[in-house]
């Protein structure tokens, strides 16, 4: 029998708190019979979701008190500074401490990338720790990196964000060999900034399968399972991607109700239009990993469901699976080795 | 009766040619009887084109002939250097000498931008031109620039790129007063870089109605009217959009083919889908203005059809009849006056 994988949950943060998190734990506890879960925030409170959920403590579901909650719009340096028994702090170093193997969190990103790098330090070779998420694209998906934590990049930074998305490209998404490829600009003679243009030689000089540049529109394409940018960049194209799928899931809204010809033929269509809402649902895609850090953090949308922070849950039980930092770790080691060894 | 406008057209540009310009310029004689075209390209090649159409030059429809045509890669430097007698160039300089009033083109975008440049100059204030073009949001329309002109730009230019943007907004969109805002990431504390923090100063500053930060999926909220960002940003905001758009249409076309019910429902939703699809769709966007020129230029997409390049000739009329240029060069000069009277 292998060892339980355990992984602490931020019960606070995010939108909705426990309300989400403790039906979401229910979820995993009858998904996973090996994992176990430990509940942070206010004992008192996370008492009251359980019994509403009709769930006890146990072996397997377990609260460890904190008093404090992160707000959403709470200033990184703030919180780092005033919140040292937050939901978020305890559940990062629970995992600092070897109590949990994971945590996840739905809180404010700004302030759980400074504490998870404040508290569990960057690996060696990692200037700086990257946010990443899996989008869809016609033929599977691709991931996207960075999504947001660091908005001037340098070309080194670019390379260690395509070898962490790459580990884990083929860690967790099992695609041995992962295409790497820059988002750019897609225009002759105009491509992109120096920092890119410099990224691309680094990337053409690395072991990694980079294939080049990728403009806006082949992230979709399934050009590449790697998709790498700087922060500014990457979250403008997430947050995009988000709004346009919900304007049109909007616009069809209003199209089908116009009148009851078109109510009916929404009706004969819904079948349809629910498997293609669940193709293009972001829910399946929650979880945004840290990468970089000394440790596993994963990132829960913040108005996620409690379906969507499950999964969020499975993306940090299968990082502490598969050893994600190691195996970056060893990925960074094998670079500078043969870097110095040229 | 007012004097009639005239607009070059570059009949060898774009990934079709003649044989969507063409077709275009029959559209626009019929939808507007003040307007004159004048063709520019290979008169031999254009002459046939006319002939399949049951077309003939007139007063209204002219030839002009030019040898060379810009390819849809080339280096803008090598067009520049090497291609002085280009349908694309030509084009322009008729605009140059006062022969028309705007060109459009849907040849490659960088060739474009340098030879526009190199050929009209800009305007006073104006550092850098840019492009900008409309996106469909929630509740109409929003105007976004730099679209890919300027990967690396300063905060005056992005101030710049506000005022160009308000103007166009104002005087074709029919926006008075238009709400700007800066694209930006969505975290507190690392709000983007610097630029951006210094651009946001300058516009709340300045005379324009400026609403603040918008992050990706706001674009489509309908919160602004125009949206400034550098090229890089812009590029990739707009391909994604229309990536996510493309791959949604892929996915909604496989659903409803999947099997005989499927297929049924989708006969039924048809005229739902067809409204749907008329509201995203970006043929009736196309017409990317270059903005801060001594001269009027419109960007068609490369892949234009014919309705879709006629889309782009009316941006071109319009931008005429509400004299654009003068009314930037107008609105940079009341900024610089109020500057320098500080």
């Amino acid at each position: 029998m292998t060892r339980a994988v355990t992984i602490a949950l931020d019960a606070m943060g995010g939108d909705h708190g426990p309300s989400v998190v403790v039906p979401a734990a229910a979820q995993i506890l009858r998904r996973h019979s090996q994992v176990k879960l430990i509940l942070v925030g206010d004992e008192q409170v996370l008492k009251q979701h359980l019994a509403q959920q009709r769930l006890e403590t146990s072996e397997r579901l377990q609260i460890h008190h904190a008093s404090q909650v992160v707000g959403m719009d709470e200033l990184p340096s703030h919180a780092l500074r005033n919140k040292k028994d937050s939901s978020m702090r305890v559940a990062i170093n629970l995992v600092k401490e070897g109590v949990a193997d994971a945590c996840v969190s739905a809180g404010n990103t700004g302030a759980l990338m400074a504490t998870a790098r404040f508290v569990l330090k960057t690996l060696p070779g990692v200037d700086r720790p990257a946010i990443t998420a899996l989008v869809p694209t016609r033929n599977g998906f691709a991931r996207l990196l960075d999504l947001g934590a660091n908005v001037d990049c340098s070309a080194d930074h670019l390379l260690q964000f395509a070898v962490m998305g790459a580990v884990l490209a083929e860690a967790i998404d099992g695609k041995p060999n992962p295409r790497v490829g820059l988002l750019n600009i897609g225009e002759e003679e105009i491509k992109g900034n120096d920092q890119i243009k410099q990224a691309a030689r680094l990337l053409s000089e690395s072991n990694l399968n980079y294939i080049g540049y990728v403009e806006g529109d082949g992230i979709f394409k399934g050009v590449a399972d790697v998709i790498v940018c700087d922060g500014l960049v990457g979250n403008v194209a997430l947050k995009t991607m988000e709004g346009v799928g919900t304007v049109i899931a909007e616009f069809m809204r209003e199209e089908f109700s116009r009148n009851l010809f078109t109510k009916l033929a929404g009706l004969a269509a819904l079948p349809v239009l629910r498997a293609l809402q669940k193709r293009i649902d972001s829910r399946g895609y929650n979880g945004g990993s840290l990468l970089g850090l000394r440790g596993i953090v994963v990132k829960s949308h913040g108005s996620a469901d409690a379906y969507s922070y499950s999964r969020a849950i499975d993306v940090a039980i299968l990082e502490v699976e598969r050893a994600v930092p190691t195996r970056i770790d060893q990925h960074l080691a094998d670079m500078l080795v043969k870097e110095q060894s040229l």
